[in-house]
């Protein structure tokens, strides 16, 4: 189970997020913005048993405003990536000492999420913006997929749960589930 | 009162974070990651009557790994700025139409906060990190005060409910508490 919570907090707040969430609800995962660095962060790096999926490149319409800003490194050929693609750089070179980090990348927006898998090698990366939020699922797979044809999480909220507000919410949502693993089966059964 | 909670996600999620920050717990202001932007942050933004304190350079130690980033904006004479300076100058510039947006700057970083007061006049700055966490209280004042000697707000966490673990605890936190207001009033007194 992975709690999609957003977590990002000093070190000394973090720990008690930790708890929360690995000891207490006992979620296997947990997503984690990067704006305070891997420092703070340290308490959700340490757990090498559980999943922690950095923010990457988010899924909303105005993700770009900091997220595609050019940032200064020498790891670009030219002086300078975006932002999300150095916090990508960045968690798959430093922050992935115990082999437990993963990405978060929206299935709206496929050229950014291939750039991310071209970056990350195997790394898992979870993607929400399927469903309710438009992100067409196959373009999806085909940038998101590792080279094994594995790698990728999709994530569909809203699409699901709230398939049908009436008394047969749960049987819709199992139709939805359903519908959603099987497009996601044949498109990767088509290759 | 101030929600220090960092919440920051979709849209339709910080709905839910807005009514439960404003709404059910009925608290004054709130901090938020700035990384999905100011689309996203919406809900937040356009609740006029309440504060939305961005996270700009916060206080731990390893806040400068992304927050430090050159990144390229026309807004810097030379053609690129800190990551934590663009947010300031974007935050001040773009998201503050309602007039409720301050920005988090640690105490731990006086110069980086001196850079932000003069970037964005007369807005609120949240400073966390004294006490604690190390921060000079006499630099930080200096640094980060409007032109009118205000516009600062300094919190001390742990300096203060940690005072003492014993039975005095009450007591041990408001004889902190008040040695924090003195040392913060014998300071701007003798400007």
């Amino acid at each position: 189970m992975i709690l999609d919570a957003k977590r990002g907090d000093i070190g000394n707040t973090n720990n008690g997020y930790v708890e929360m969430a690995f000891d207490f609800l006992g979620v296997d995962a947990i997503t984690v913005h990067p704006y305070l660095g891997a420092e703070a962060l340290e308490p959700f790096l340490a757990r090498s048993e559980n999943g922690i999926f950095v923010l990457c490149r988010t899924s909303n319409p105005g993700a770009g405003e900091f997220q595609n800003m050019q940032v200064e490194t020498d790891w670009a050929p030219d002086g300078s990536m975006p932002l999300y693609h150095y916090v990508a750089t960045k968690v798959a070179k430093d922050w992935n000492k115990n082999g437990n980090c993963g990405l978060v990348v929206g299935a709206t927006y496929p050229h950014e999420l291939k750039t991310v898998r071209a970056t990350v090698g195997v790394m898992p990366i979870l993607i929400p913006g399927i469903g309710a939020q438009g992100g067409d699922l196959e373009a999806t797979i085909k940038a998101g997929q590792d080279s094994h044809g594995q790698g990728i999480i999709i994530n569909s909220s809203r699409g699901i749960i709230f398939a049908s507000k009436g008394a047969d919410f749960a049987e819709a949502a199992r139709r939805e589930t359903l519908k959603l693993h099987n497009a996601i089966t044949d498109i990767l059964g088509s290759k």
